[in-house]
């Protein structure tokens, strides 16, 4: 590259920073800022051609086009980039054991039926029970009595009750825990499903190979007073997924071990599983102090 | 930032463009792992937080519902990051002296009326008559006999005719070189004007404190076979806009001074001005070689 031709690529990044310096908010300058040199330094890069950058305004477009109040494409595009998890990884910073957040979806409802330890929030929905139990403890250890834990999940078929053809609530509740930090509930065991991949963003990730399925998780959401609230899921250990869920959500230290029961061995609770093999897993959470 | 964070940043992102890596076309490839990379550095860097993200997806979204047809909002956007001269600029490197590329604009209509050399392409459109001419030449000083030059600009309304209530086509046309590569034409003297600033575009601008003002310019595309077609515009000396053009057209190089005449001074082609005043300028272009 000729040294003119470097003066005036960078002449350029120059006088878009500075056009932001007038920016009453501190904050939105230094986003835009950062954002012009970031997007300016992968313009440059990439030798990006004016039929690709066409092309990229006809993708962002169409995303537009296909969101509503029911289907997002633009979260969807940031989860299959990686960039939600991110957001998350960076807004959740690793202390001691606490326990790792991930991606919190779309799926998530204010105003879940509440339902005592050792209760069932699966309310009818299809799937293998599956009993859930742990402790809550913070950094120190100390058993945390009281923690909200909200937890939903998808039933067999891949769909949360969000996506039914009715009003009905199923499959997602919010539970405390007791004076011993100590929780437990009946769920489902979780299956994989796909995201909605008919849209551009289910183009983009056939045209890289990759599938759209979430490895199966079931989501937790716990906040207690004092402490950080915690946005995560476990994963079913064994899945076929958990090396490439679609939205990039799964670490290691989320994969737990679902152990399978016959419906001959009865569960330590006496549920009712009218004949059903049944799954159990242990989840003991740490909640890292607020900020 | 402890290790432990520093690494489950870095892993998602690895994790991220490893996903891209069975992209079938190695184009795409590139691009997608490239757009990870830095659009993960942003979010690093920035810290980017969940709220913010929301907010982003927001103004996407926006974007997305207010284009149609006729409005195109993430070409605005990527104009006022300077994303869309960027990518000029890049497609077209400097080479000698060959004229300045600048951005294309959304007004370029294909099918223009041909004028003769020295001929008149206002059509009706109103503002003061501005006689245009110049020489088009290769790199080694040869006038290119022939070339194609496409000429499009506003009114003083700053209304380009497709943006008018009828199908009336006005300021716009194409004329060719003659033999000594010398073309003329009378169109008329450039004004500032805004681009649509109504929509979360605007906002932005806003915001930033900046104008959504375009300096006063007339578009140029001119073309002739081995050579490379030059998209750009000539800018006015002493307009006010030229050092905050809203998309970051202006190059000093395409910077003319526009000469003023009274309505007493008569034009060297005695050209019909019905006692107006006039203006003249002189644009030598220079085209670079075909790729």
């Amino acid at each position: 590259m000729s040294p003119e031709q470097a003066r005036r690529e960078q002449d350029l990044v120059d006088r878009v920073v500075a056009s932001f310096d007038d920016t009453e908010s501190p904050r939105l300058r230094q986003l835009m800022q950062a954002l012009v040199r970031h997007l300016h330094a992968y313009v440059r890069e990439i030798r990006l051609t004016e039929q690709e950058w066409s092309t990229a305004i006809a993708f962002l477009t169409e995303c537009g086009h296909v969101t509503d109040d029911k289907r997002q494409e633009f979260v969807l595009l940031s989860d299959v980039l990686g960039v939600s998890m991110q957001t998350v990884a960076v807004g959740n910073e690793a202390v001691g054991d606490a326990t790792a957040s991930t991606v919190f979806g779309p799926f998530f409802v204010d105003g879940s039926p509440r339902i005592e330890s050792g209760g069932d929030l699966t309310f009818g929905a299809k799937g293998q029970p599956c009993r859930v139990q742990g402790t809550v403890r913070d950094l120190t250890g100390r058993p945390v009595p009281g923690a909200r834990i909200e937890v939903w999940e998808a039933d067999e078929d891949g769909l949360y009750d969000v996506q039914y053809r009715d009003e009905r609530v199923a499959a997602r509740a919010h539970l405390f825990t007791g004076d011993d930090g100590r929780y437990s509930f009946w769920g489902l065991t979780p299956t994989p499903y796909p995201i909605p991949h008919d849209g551009p963003v289910g183009r983009l990730l056939e045209a890289a190979g990759r599938s759209p399925i979430r490895a199966s998780h079931l989501h937790f959401m716990v906040s207690a007073p004092g402490l950080r609230t915690l946005v995560t899921h476990i994963f079913v250990d064994g899945c076929d997924y958990l090396d490439r869920d679609s939205v990039f959500g799964v670490a290691d230290s989320l994969v737990k071990d679902f152990v399978q029961h016959s419906a001959q061995e009865p569960p330590p609770d006496g549920h009712d599983l009218a004949g059903r093999s049944w799954a159990s897993v242990d989840f003991d959470i740490v909640l890292a102090p607020a900020e």
